[in-house]
């Protein structure tokens, strides 16, 4: 077991690029990954999980087909299994997002920004 | 779908009573629930989920048989499933848990401190 918190600040600090989310800890099988978001991502689903994020610095959008939802510091937002999605962010936000352990950032779609689903840091 | 981000300044001004968990977002099996701790809590295990909690303001030592661990704003720990702990807070905590949807907060042991686990905000 873990005999420290695990601190996002000192988390954030080991890592600089974008779209390349880093696992920092395990409940049960869904794994807590921390990333830096900067421009814009690619649309895609999860068809197999809900996705949570949570802002911890800076804000984010979470593009809809129907919709735009800015998450800001200190909230969060799940976006349900098998609705497209893209994020953006025009300056640099690092949150925390929740799903399930394996799950591909780029879900259903491979790509250039597709990164490894198991990093820790 | 939520078209809104959850903010959890605003939930947690919604409330004020210590110790009751209230869920803000539900992820696929899981619930994300705000609490305000203050005080000391009653030593419980879960048996059959790993429990996380992320602090948002302030901070709270998490007790465990064998050793304490704080954990301040910014900060997170996973207590395995199964493993006898204890929440305790000198002042007034604020924290995210995520937890199996139907966790009671007393574990696998009833008191004065069980509260519903099905309570939104």
């Amino acid at each position: 077991m873990e005999t420290h918190a695990i601190n996002f600040r000192d988390k954030f600090a080991r890592f600089s690029e974008h779209w390349s989310p880093k696992i920092v800890a395990q409940m049960n099988d869904y794994h807590f990954k921390l990333v830096k978001f900067k421009g814009e991502f690619v649309w895609h689903s999860h068809h197999d999980t809900d996705e949570v994020f949570i802002v911890i610095d800076g804000a984010m959008t979470i593009h809809f087909r129907d919709q735009d939802v800015v998450v800001r510091s200190g909230e969060m937002l799940v976006v349900p299994k098998g609705v497209e999605h893209k994020t953006s962010a025009e300056a640099e936000c690092k949150a925390l997002l929740v799903e399930l352990a394996g799950t591909i950032n780029t879900g259903d779609v491979r790509g250039e920004k597709t990164a490894p689903a198991d990093t820790w840091v």
